[in-house]
């Protein structure tokens, strides 16, 4: 087995271990599914209008995905750091065209998974059902939250909460990837900011 | 078996069947588990800040669930018609108290589910699993369209897509509900309203 490999994915094994019994085979199912990819800033790994073939595990950096509208204006759906999962789902789950941009924000390593070989392990190793399941649920609680946080917060308690959880992020990006996550003009952002910075 | 609750199971039922090939004891056991429940126009099912037990699957009528903010302003995470499944799913799958109210907005039918006894069903009937991941996966897939909606839609085309996705809502439900769930004042909804006639 390449030992980067194993080192990288040590982190992923470690979690899903902690949610399932994982048998040897189904370990060694996903080392060999599993591809590092180095990536540069800016590089883009899913292109918005083509087929979405691949699925990214994060091990070092930070990615975005976003959609560009008709008027060419970016809104981010996701941030992607260490231990999070990127793509498109909504192609990806839908069988869709991708509707997404996903883009590296710095210097990355990625874990690459072809969605065909990563969804072929639920029919291999069922366990993984339980894995899945545990993780969507999760998933849909964050996006309540957001879903609540966008009608319920204001700007700047968006904000707040925003550097709380993606508290590195902020030196890395510029000001109109996290004022089209907070949907906020950039305007809003620079006020919202120079309010924070008097606090 | 209790002829009435038989009927009203069938879609679920059919559903179900039309995923993953379901048994006659897992199809007994949903039967078993689910207790039919009418219930009226304003009534609350699910108090913000009291523990959740209860999950509904809508036969007839409409629910929404809710959260009220520190200035009693309602926010409309959901609305739920025929065939669609409420609760607070935050406080189920985070094991949280409810944050959010869930109100019958008009006289509705529904099918009432132990959370816990709806959860014991993937030990004993594993087959559910590939079930709830995928409408988990449909889950997400609206939920990441939603976010993005919110972002990248002006007032009048998230009230033009709710229309389309809720066309029998707008009668039941009065004007704050609705603005509640499309994220803009009462009176942006009338503007857009009185707009939308013009057409």
């Amino acid at each position: 087995m390449e030992l980067i490999k194993y080192i990288l994915l040590q982190d992923l094994i470690n979690k899903i271990k902690g949610t399932i019994s994982l048998s040897p085979e189904a370990e060694q199912y996903i080392y060999t599914i599993a591809k590092k990819k180095v990536v540069s800033k800016d590089e883009i790994l899913i292109f918005q209008g083509q087929s979405v073939t691949k699925t990214y595990y994060v091990t070092q950096g930070c990615l975005r995905s976003f959609c560009i509208d008709k008027d060419g204006k970016e809104h981010t759906l996701q941030f992607a750091i260490k231990d999070w999962w990127i793509s498109d789902f909504m192609a990806v789950y839908s069988n869709e065209l991708a509707s997404l941009t996903v883009q590296c924000i710095t210097d990355a390593t990625v874990v690459e998974f072809n969605t065909k070989k990563l969804n072929e392990i639920y029919s291999q190793f069922p366990e993984f059902e339980v894995f899945q399941r545990k993780n969507l649920e999760r998933h849909v609680v964050s996006l309540h939250k957001r879903i609540l946080n966008q009608l319920r917060m204001t700007a700047l308690e968006r904000y707040h909460l925003f550097l709380t959880q993606y508290p590195d992020i902020e030196q890395h990006t510029p000001n109109y990837h996290i004022a089209s996550y907070l949907g906020i003009t950039q305007q809003s952002l620079s006020r919202v900011r120079a309010e924070n910075t008097k606090k």
